[in-house]
């Protein structure tokens, strides 16, 4: 498809070092399982910790940042409590919103922080119930340093990590993973190291599953640690908590907040290059492989956690270099899956919202069952309203001024906008001289797959045929292909092929007259933004147009064109014509009114070719619409007038 | 598969003539709706009269009718009601397990006749109730003719077959289709032709859908009765009764008991050559073919149902010279669907019943979900025991004699069963000359299908690997494909190579030696009949082995090979080698004891090659287990003792 459908940019990477080819263990097993398979099987894992951000283009970034950083195949990400920030609201820079969306929207496995300091039982339990709800499934319990200076032990109150990690266990039995934190030199605030392990002890029993250190700077720290818990009977995973030296000034923060003693070795060789970032970035580098190659060869350590302070380069450079960075990571669906719990049995959607998969599962998300039952014509699946098109996790990457430099300061005709598409389909600068990176319904360059049709993309598009989204025909590919491969090896993928895009009523006129010669091979669903559609649809009956045959399984067909979603589908990409395009102009601006002229004359598309096992039909169905508009015959009536006429049209509202 | 599996033996053809190729649309639809999408698209069909068998044997035979009938595709079939045979009763002969076994197990859309005279309410809404949870959905609702002499019409008593509509109508709404009799020449109770259309219009209002004729012997009689009926108001459809005259005895009966006058034109030929059956009963073919031929021509009969007397010959060739019978079916799915509604969804089933498709039905009678929502290791399929082998419809075709004469009167060794399944195979004669035609897991010749592997499985069997089940590797043939086709038109249909057999634990144990090195490309599942198993299927998943890809649909999936149900399967295919074949000989008989021998030692072991875009590999698993055998590496431990050690053993029991 468009998009993002083969990127891997928003798929869930949790599978793809799993030892065992399973499609579904991954997306049920809850964390600790997951983590103990995986440990078992000897892989190295890693995983990343991220805060929320301060403000909303923030909270628009990080989770750009999820999708890029998920596609390395973390075992999970964290997200960090802050007290200040109103933690637990629907706000969409708070850590509970954040953590939301990396589960449900970019299908990460997460773990939300939660500290209970100075809480109450009452909103504590306020906050767990909104995380499960949310689908969150675990919990880093931590007691969180105290506001002001008046702060004292509570009577029956929560002093220490221990009684949030009994309260969780006692509200909410074992439905929470829950992870505490390891202080490999002491926390700061204990009598001392050994009674610091003891607390430790104390919170594994109360009920925690595994360990989390905080950061340090030698192996030998971390290994030793490991030693002593061990000594003292905790035999849960303790997992190194690494944090690669980014900067001068964040490393003497982190180092003053938690305490710490930066090593005599480190000071020596950063004292002289702190002005320089690249340089003690590079060095941050190089020292954290070198400490990770000590930890994971030592045999205790089966995964990393980073420290990534929100950024992406050092973390992902390091784990490059400790080859745990997946490359080429196997999807176990073509469609990027959600992490929610009752998203686990999942395995078919819509092919149209193929490049918008944040906006499918939001509209689905007060769904029953994935599918509803299974996608069948008696089921009418009711769709939420998507008219919140300011929800942070759907919204354009992109500002509103590199939009206008993509898309056209002014257009003049709907030429101009036929142009837009052919820019975005050949990555080429526009006659501005802008690259066209995405557009409406497409926030991603085109997908590797699509770029193999990437010369009949453009032809289509210079007449006026605006695709979105595209796959070509797939016979039988084995399913670690690179470019269209999904789920476990060892079998066979298919596809057929698929075209949607908007066109002009006119070529619509045309187009079904060519439908008729491609009856029964071609199925084709029509339709306009006032609902007016033709369809050769069988009593309203989905069609499989992805579908893999596994050894030793059922038949997955997780991608199917539905007319009942297409009805739902159509209101939303009409729309995004007005949301995210024509709204960028000044209203009754010409500019504006072909857009407008555009989302209340064209219509939306799509074509199926049944026929997969032979070469793709779609461009040649195009191609004989040209061919009619070109040499119409002289018994069939004069077609309304073409291009100009309409450019009038909008012209005068 | 061997047997039946693609014989179309036993499969549902009322879809082959649809105008529209869908897959569930027939199995859906009640009969009055498939009538008339049917009359509407000009197509002409057939229906089929029987009644109930004497005796048990007439039973079993009768059911072997109903398939080779129903693979001809009538629209339905019915089957009258002899209210001296305690005709709703439980008895094999009973016209209500009849019309039963016609629906469930022959997969036949199937109307019961129901005569109301001399009955009570409370009688005929328990005959009603029960039909109704046999799945039967179409009564031909009936007055019968008065028992005894001293019939007078009763003051709210069933008088006449309007009151039995009217009662179907009150006490099941529209649950059922209901068809009544109509009379061409008037009733011959009735006081004149007019007086009784007017009854049939009461009928007709009181609730009835259609209306089948009695029998008449010239088409103008039917032709003015459609007439005369159109012009008081009566718009169902009418369809005519045609009884081809098969013999002179049967038609004088008969002409006596409807109070029918025979043509002089017919009499006229008949009775010069009433002692030559043969030539009666070509002249009836002819006279019947000429006289459906101009209702047909009329324009005003859109099916023709046949009064058959339970024979086959005459009515299937007057359908063939007529074009109604329908040679090479189309088959909807590649088992044999169940008319039973709440079957109407059923899509898959596992492979193993393949060719005992009425034992998997009854065994499944008392599912409420067909699959159990759908395949899946979670859910546990809870199949009924099957210690029923008397039922008349699990039956075999063929008499002790006859099987005795094929299998053997006498066996000496474990190599005389391997005789006789390479026999059967080969379809050639055993060394008594007598001609094997069926095992006890086929009661049917080798399907097309499996004879283009009849060298290879000639080749296992004559060597101990005693198959009983096979599909051969298809990769997208078209699904119209005569042989190995199913499913509507336009689609391609795809199968993993499948084995089934029966072996010794000394050839198992050089088999699992084997099956390492075909890691994962080959799926197996060992058991013997203690239930000592071994598979690497993945936590019990179901394999899909038989599916299809369709214009406009979602893919289907007919076939699995499901770990959970084969240990159910293990017991009945175990159970027939005793049940079937070791109590035709004499208790403590070498020959009951070879075959005990086998049933308390011999493994049953499936095998699939899941890389179908490849030649089949499961021809290579065996050889290499020959391979194997005779020449065992010196690493390996000397095998138990072969052939004539297990000879001796069943020797001394």
């Amino acid at each position: 498809e468009h998009g993002t459908s083969n990127s891997g940019g928003e798929s869930s990477k949790e599978s793809s070092r799993s030892s065992t080819p399973v499609l579904a263990a991954d997306r049920t097993e809850r964390l600790r399982d997951k983590m103990r398979r995986r440990t078992e099987s000897g892989d190295h894992w890693f995983s990343l910790e991220f805060f929320p951000p301060r403000t909303a283009s923030g909270a628009v970034n990080l989770v750009s940042r999820f999708d890029r950083m998920g596609s390395g195949g973390p075992l999970f990400i964290d997200i960090t409590w802050h007290p200040a920030g109103d933690p637990g609201s629907d706000k969409e820079t708070s850590s509970m919103m954040i953590a939301s969306t990396a589960v449900n929207y970019c299908g990460l496995e997460s773990i939300l922080h939660l500290t209970c300091c100075n809480q109450t039982k009452e909103k504590i339990t306020g906050y767990l119930s909104k995380a499960k709800h949310l689908g969150l499934k675990n919990i880093m319990a931590l007691r969180g340093d105290p506001v002001g200076a008046d702060w004292e032990e509570e009577e029956g109150g929560f002093n220490y990590a221990t009684d949030l990690v009994k309260h969780i266990r006692c509200e909410f039995d074992d439905y929470f993973d829950i992870c505490v934190a390891g202080y490999p030199t002491g926390h700061p605030e204990a009598d001392s190291y050994d009674e610091d392990l003891r607390h430790l002890k104390e919170k594994v029993d109360a009920g925690a599953d595994f360990i989390i250190t905080q950061l340090f700077f030698r192996a030998d720290t971390f290994l030793k640690f490991v030693r002593d818990c061990r000594a003292i009977g905790i035999t849960c995973p303790i997992l190194p908590g690494i944090f690669p030296i980014q900067g001068y000034q964040s490393l003497r923060q982190l180092v003053k907040l938690s305490k710490l003693e930066v090593p005599e070795e480190i000071m020596r060789v950063i004292e002289p290059i702190k002005d320089n970032d690249a340089a003690i970035r590079n060095y941050g580098i190089e020292q954290t492989v070198g400490m990770c190659r000590v930890l994971l060869e030592s045999g205790n350590v089966p995964g990393l956690h980073f420290y990534t302070l929100n950024r992406e380069v050092a973390t992902m450079e390091v784990l490059r270099q400790l080859g745990l960075w997946i490359e080429d990571p196997r999807r176990p669906l073509p469609w990027a899956v959600s992490a929610h719990p009752k998203r686990k049995v999942e395995d078919v959607r819509p092919i149209f919202w193929a490049s918008r998969p944040k906006s499918y599962i939001y509209r689905t998300q007060d769904w029953d069952d994935f599918p509803n039952g299974r996608w069948g014509n008696s089921s009418s699946p009711a769709f939420g309203e998507l008219n919140d098109y300011y929800l942070f996790y759907l919204k354009s990457k992109s500002s509103k001024d590199a939009l206008l430099k993509m898309w056209g300061e002014e257009l003049t005709s709907e030429q101009s906008v036929y142009k837009v598409f052919t820019s975005y389909i050949k990555a080429q600068p526009n006659c501005a001289g802008h690259k066209v990176m995405c557009l409406p319904w497409n926030d991603e360059p085109l997908a590797p797959e699509t770029n193999l049709m990437m010369d009949e993309l453009d032809k289509v598009n210079r007449r006026g045929v605006l695709t979105i989204n595209s796959q070509p025909t797939i016979n039988g590919k084995p399913s670690d292909d690179p470019i269209v491969g999904w789920g476990p090896p060892g079998g066979y993928v298919f596809q057929k092929a698929y075209l949607e895009f908007f066109t002009s009523s006119e070529n619509v006129t045309v187009l079904l007259k060519v439908l008729k010669k491609y009856e029964p091979r071609v199925n084709y669903h029509i339709v306009n933004v006032h609902g007016q559609n033709t369809t050769n649809a069988h009593d309203m009956q989905p069609n499989a147009v992805t579908w893999g045959i596994f050894p030793g399984r059922e038949i997955v067909q997780p991608t199917v064109v539905d007319p009942v979603s297409f009805m739902y589908w159509k209101d939303e990409a009409f729309a995004l014509w007005i949301e995210q395009w024509a709204k960028l102009y000044e209203d009754e601006s010409p500019s504006r009114m072909i857009i407008k002229y555009i989302h209340d004359n064209y219509f939306l598309v799509n074509l199926v070719d049944n026929d997969f096992p032979l070469d793709n039909c779609l461009w040649q169905v195009i191609d004989d619409m040209f061919e009619l508009l070109d040499n119409p015959p002289d018994d069939i009536e004069a077609l309304p007038g073409d291009g100009p006429v309409h450019q009038e049209t909008w012209r005068r509202p």
